[in-house]
């Protein structure tokens, strides 16, 4: 057992920091709950970034930048919105500093007009800049995504999950109608899902907010939710119908078909570095951090063991072999990392994602080695010794459950461990659906949800009808929150888990992140 | 010739907004000083990103992000980088907005204890993080780069060359001795010159910045800079060697090999969104943008034309053949931006670098669609009517020099655009470097310096010993500044332009943007 790392069953929060520390992800900075996100944790973003990029680019968007700052005045436009973001954010006062009495120290100095606050989210600036550049039908729909900070004060932190700056895309398109708005937003939030499963193997549902849990100045919010391990639920991802909200406020208008002005209807959608979080969350083991094969910045490390240089020499030509077989020559000859001499060898697996394969070639013992990159979520390991060479073969180390078998060179081709890596991939989500599905459950009284949320807690399924003040009532009880209100609905009727009358909906219960 | 741009021997610096405006690269935002990138502009900055990018992790480097807020203490921290960064910045004093008195009206409240700076550039929070991270000389090399946005209080702004927040890369690296640090400050100037030449098409002079314009902070700051169609030269990007400064004032230091504590030689090197306002000024024409075929979203648009619905149906079938030999039958299937319809079709020709065609089927006049894709500067404009479907041929309109031609739909296929694509950008390549040379002067004494500046404008080569004094006279009395000390020296010792003592240094002067 790693003695870095508390066991999860001890302590889920120590051992969340425990694995971002070991694996080397992220840090806090000397600004209050601002985080430095480090090389590793970073390269994850990178991956999510390619893969959604794509996606987005795809559907049909585009990528802009509107600017970090917003006037004051802005964020007052849209009633609810206001009210929303106004309230924690970082504020711009002054341009420039100048020297104070103290020696080395500097005092704000040249005062704005008008204070400025940073982005907590662009709608009012989307919104702006939309009303000047759309006239007509011709030029919608409109589609733009932005990749950017944002910022968002908040006193208690936690890395990833909540932090008062963080990376995100947002999403801000206009529409002719009120039915494409709904298609844009349902859409995005299907571009989500998809993502979630298929790239970092994490089971989704998806699903609408209640009134008092959606995005303030919106008319829906869709979310997906994910279960975490400690049975906590985390907000993945959401997507806005803002209906005429925002285009009322900065009169964005256009002269449609019928010749008529009207106010165009918007959407915005955002997925943030929150992920790399959930994916931590989802799937890390006692062990450390366990990465799924499509965001792991290294996809396998090759640790030598040898004891004299002949060995090293003889262990060297048969490694060479493996990266030739799996890189192919040239990658070889260019490898990705020569600046770090003969520490770390880094070949690159795939020259479009940027995935690596790491050889080891450090002067550490080998069992430190192999800590080292199970630590880092790293899918699999080679292991290769002398013997191993002249039995033609290496170890192979998996780090999902640990498998461990002997693998002949014959066998090894860049095709062979794409194949490892996608099964790896079904694994990990196979493994965390089914956790997922054993920790929902079904309560038909209020005393029954508070038990499991008490004894298990996991998502809980029942009979509710969403009104702020009840969903409120039970907050303060038990701290779980409507999650969902999923799409997939059974139909009919049952009795509303608080107030005993009849109900059609069916929603998601848990404590959530 | 182009209505809404105009010429650029009537005025340059119309000429330049004009044409940022007619391509929609970018716009002024309510912000004052700030731009917001439109996607047209963003594009390039993304193909400039990708290249960059890849060519930063070729060369032994990994992304992180580093807090946006840096502490004021921090940037005191070191003496010439305060007086170089602090007196220009954005000041962040509270955490929260409240409602005032007047309604609509907010205003700061919940005070910082101490203030913070939006970051100017980050080589203090780097330096805060590597004292942290760096223990022996076993964590060096250290070779971090991160994109993100940065923020400059400027007055006088002007779209992509000076704006108060810009978006760029910064590297930040630390190296166990001052030979690995100066050979790296050089490695990434000479990144940036194979960059900038090979992909944007713009030839540059290697240099170093003579003591008065170096970076505040640095021991030595390499340059390449550029000359724009004006006569101006521009500073396309920059590379330091911070020597020990910074680890002194931060504290960074390691246990080396020898076992003594010692600080870290520690370089930065940053590239931005000036770039995009290079390759415009470099490259630009009196009908518009002109894009080197590496960094252009578009790389060719087909203009139909047709009376007709039966024409339409014809010279489409044409067009749909001229695609798939492009981008082959399944591209063709899964068109990038089907969401909009049927108005501008767009399809991947480079699923890498996410380089597009685009079919313009939108119901205004041929002429105008022309016009429209010229002025966004496209390198390729392919043209079908009726007729040229008969002949099995299309008209082939070439951005650069405005080249016309026919070409059969047999040649067409996806390496004859690659060669063609090839062709044009050796071709910008060569028109910029032939107009840089010939308007890169010898001057042999300070009035034969003035008149060139006066009458020409462009580079100007002399014998200079570089001396504050000396430059501010200059720059006082011609605008001209000393662009950089070219790393290709001719040897010998010549008259000093301005104090006609005899110096061994030729530096280049420009009146610069």
């Amino acid at each position: 057992m790693a003695k870095n790392i508390k066991p999860r069953k001890d302590d889920y929060n120590q051992w969340y920091i425990d694995v971002i520390k070991a694996a080397q992800l992220a840090d806090y900075s000397p600004v209050k709950g601002c985080m430095v996100i480090r090389p590793e944790g970073y390269a994850i973003w990178e991956a999510i970034q390619r893969d959604l990029d794509r996606r987005f680019k795809e559907t049909g968007h585009v990528n802009a930048y509107f600017p970090l700052l917003i006037p004051t005045s802005f964020l007052a436009k849209e009633a609810e919105h206001v009210e929303g973001f106004a309230m924690e954010c970082a504020v711009v006062t002054h341009s420039r500093l100048e020297k104070s009495d103290k020696p080395g120290v500097l005092k704000p100095a040249a005062p704005l007009e008008e204070p400025l606050v940073i982005r907590p989210t662009s709608e009012t600036m989307f919104g702006h800049m939309y009303a000047q550049w759309i006239q007509s039908y011709r030029d919608l729909p409109l589609l733009i995504n932005q990749w950017c900070n944002v910022m968002r004060w908040e006193m208690r932190t936690r890395l990833f999950l909540r932090t008062a700056e963080f990376l995100w895309q947002e999403g801000h398109t206009a529409h002719e109608t009120a039915e494409e708005a709904e298609a844009e937003t349902r859409r995005m939030l299907g571009v989500y899902a998809d993502f979630a499963e298929q790239v970092l193997a994490i089971p989704v549902v998806k699903g609408r907010k209640t009134d008092s849990e959606k995005f303030p100045g919106a008319d829906v919010t869709y979310c997906i939710e994910a279960l975490m391990q400690d049975g906590k639920a985390l907000q993945a991802g959401t997507s806005h119908n803002l209906g005429q909200n925002f285009s009322k406020a900065f009169d964005i208008k256009f002269l449609g078909r019928d010749q008529k002005q009207q106010h165009v209807w918007t959407t915005s959608w955002g997925l943030s570095t929150r992920m790399i979080g959930a994916t931590i969350m989802a799937h890390g083991d006692d062990e450390g951090l366990v990465l799924p094969p499509k965001v792991a910045p290294t996809v396998a490390a090759i640790v030598p063991i040898f004891k004299s240089p002949e060995e090293r020499a003889k262990v060297r030509a048969f490694i060479d072999r493996i990266v030739t077989a799996l890189v192919g020559h040239d990658a070889v000859a260019a490898a990705a990392n020569r600046a770090k001499g003969d520490d770390v060898e880094s070949y690159f697996f795939d020259r479009l994602t940027h995935q690596r394969i790491a050889v080891d070639w450090r002067d550490t013992r080998p069992g430190d080695k192999q800590y080292f990159w199970e630590q880092r979520g790293v899918p699999f390991r080679l292991e290769v010794g002398p013997r191993d060479v002249d039995a033609g073969a290496f170890v192979f180390k998996e780090r999902l459950d640990r498998g461990k078998s002997t693998v002949q060179i014959g066998e090894v081709c860049a095709p062979w461990l794409r194949a490892k890596l996608d099964q790896m991939h079904a694994a990990l989500f196979d493994r965390a659906k089914k956790f997922r599905d054993e920790n929902t459950r079904d309560a038909a009284t209020y005393d029954q949800m508070k038990e499991i949320l008490q004894k298990q807690g996991g998502f809980v399924r029942a009979w509710f009808t969403p009104s702020r003040e009840n969903e409120t009532r039970i907050k303060d009880q038990t701290k779980a929150t409507v999650r969902c209100i999923p799409f997939d609905q059974p139909g009919g009727r049952g009795k509303d888990i608080f107030t005993g009358q009849e109900s059609d909906t069916q929603v998601l219960f848990a404590v959530a992140y």
